[in-house]
């Protein structure tokens, strides 16, 4: 069984995926531009691979995605029909995200972006404080990374809801659930900061618009760590403006790296990072891939495997 | 017994304090310029009382503190050498104090504020990322706050050390012990951050000097939510230029408010919080004091009560 790992690697990051991956699953990967039998493919390890490289692979029977989101792979047309996918479900990324997500709120509700404006202007002015049980936080999409942020937030002693697109099972881990369309504006109307880690599907594409913002308490706080095209960004400006959000901190935007021009980089409301919330490490990210081709091989169906995609659903 | 409530508070600040002991004791105090009989005044509440102001109240039993630290208040020589002291030692005061310590070094560990200097440049660039348990985080005083700072630490995964002069004595909370003066400079050099939560005795002031900083690993960062004398700034500043020291989150300074013209305000390798890691909350401060109060007439010794300061100790 022949293994291709495709993506948009510098060549030492390459390296460092090939030797993890040829650590972890005991076969070494082929990569793009060499001498490989196209014919011989039969699992693909990709991240972000050039559009219609999986095209050309008869034997292919499976695809594992080296990043957690994969609505640009599903983006592909050329992407094969039959062949199950899989996305990256590894708890250590899952734990890096909530890192940055408890970073964001704990800055938000503390005030420490308000204090870093200061500084630049050399001014001594504390503000007043509250207490986390006073802080309601609302986090979008409750998968796997949605609920590691959500519980480490509930540990810290905020008020924490979790909003999905579908009724989730119920569960006593002290974080509210809401689902569903109807129940978004409710809520976000009791809510001091959003943090959004949904999937990009169809469903979610452009979810934060002037309406979902104007649904929120004035001087809220937006954490977007998700996907870019899931805020209309000129709405989340106009938002600012208006007082509606205090602040932003946003990871991904409508188009990466942002460019040099974009508004973004020089409001002092805004905190841009360079889509770092959640990097893929890929030493256990190696060891995830590993585990699920051991299973697959083993027998397990595509379908039964952990981080199976429903193309349908997108994700 | 008639109370006296004495601060540098601002009037607002002042009647929301004496509501909230008046609510919490079922006595209103009586506040600095007010016409009482200083010869009744049995109890002082004080947060950086005028120096001599407990000088002239013969009748005085009991001095409680309504700020954590009393460094300022030892070093005022009017105070009454025989009436106890007590400091606030309040839950959510040391919640906040977490919270604070928690954000600094998620934000060291994490490289955020490596992101907002590139932010400042227009600069889309990742850097690696490093999973908590490969982060060494010393914490200075295991006191309560402290102590709630390094557990919240754990929880979060990081390798947790604490320091303290003396040997505290053992627990399994995973948070390790070192004490004394020689145990020091081999725990820094295997400390990627240090947060610094001692209180200020002869014993600590000036302790993170240039012998200190030279003990550290190239790059730490250091955390200073203490007392602006623990750190001899000059030396922190060449630490910081030396590269020893790369980035520093200070809340305290040698002088307060920090002057306009300190080099602090606009070196972007440090962060200028003014001082606001943990402020008192009066709601819950005063349910403190009425405890420590309603315990002092039941007969409890003074110093059997929480948060009674040794004066030679120096807390």
């Amino acid at each position: 069984m022949d293994f291709l790992l495709s993506g948009d690697f510098d060549p030492a990051e390459r390296e460092r995926w090939r030797a993890a991956l040829t650590a972890a699953t005991g076969a070494r990967p082929w990569c793009d531009g060499e001498a490989f039998d196209p014919a011989a493919i039969e699992v693909a390890l990709v991240a972000n691979p050039p559009p219609g490289r999986l095209a050309g692979l008869p034997a292919l029977r499976l695809v594992h995605s080296l990043w957690a989101g994969v609505d640009r792979l599903l983006a592909d047309p050329t992407l094969p029909a039959g062949v199950p996918l899989l996305r990256m479900v590894d708890p250590a990324m899952s734990a890096a995200m909530a890192e940055t997500a408890l970073w964001a709120v704990l800055a938000l509700h503390r005030g420490f972006f308000a204090y870093a404006r200061r500084q630049r202007e050399r001014r001594w002015q504390p503000h007043a404080q509250r207490r986390a049980d006073e802080v309601r936080v609302t986090v979008l999409g409750l998968g796997q990374m949605g609920h590691a942020a959500a519980r480490r937030l509930v540990a810290q002693g905020y008020r924490v809801a979790g909003w999905t697109l579908r009724a989730p099972p119920p569960a006593d881990d002290g974080i509210g659930r809401h689902a569903g369309a109807a129940a978004l504006a409710p809520l976000l109307g009791a809510s001091d900061i959003v943090v959004n880690l949904l999937p990009l599907t169809p469903a979610t594409r452009g979810l934060i618009d002037s309406r979902f913002l104007a649904a929120l308490p004035p001087g809220a706080g937006l954490v977007n760590l998700a996907r870019g095209a899931h805020v209309v960004e000129a709405d989340l400006l106009a938002a600012l403006d208006a007082g509606r959000l205090r602040d932003a901190v946003l990871d991904v935007f409508a188009a990466e790296p942002l460019p040099a021009d974009h508004p973004f980089w020089r409001d002092p409301r805004v905190t841009v990072l360079p889509h770092v919330a959640a990097l893929t490490d890929e030493r256990s990210a190696a060891t995830v891939v590993a585990a699920s081709l051991a299973a697959w091989r083993a027998g397990t169906p595509a379908g039964a495997l952990t981080g199976w995609v429903d193309r349908q659903r997108g994700y």
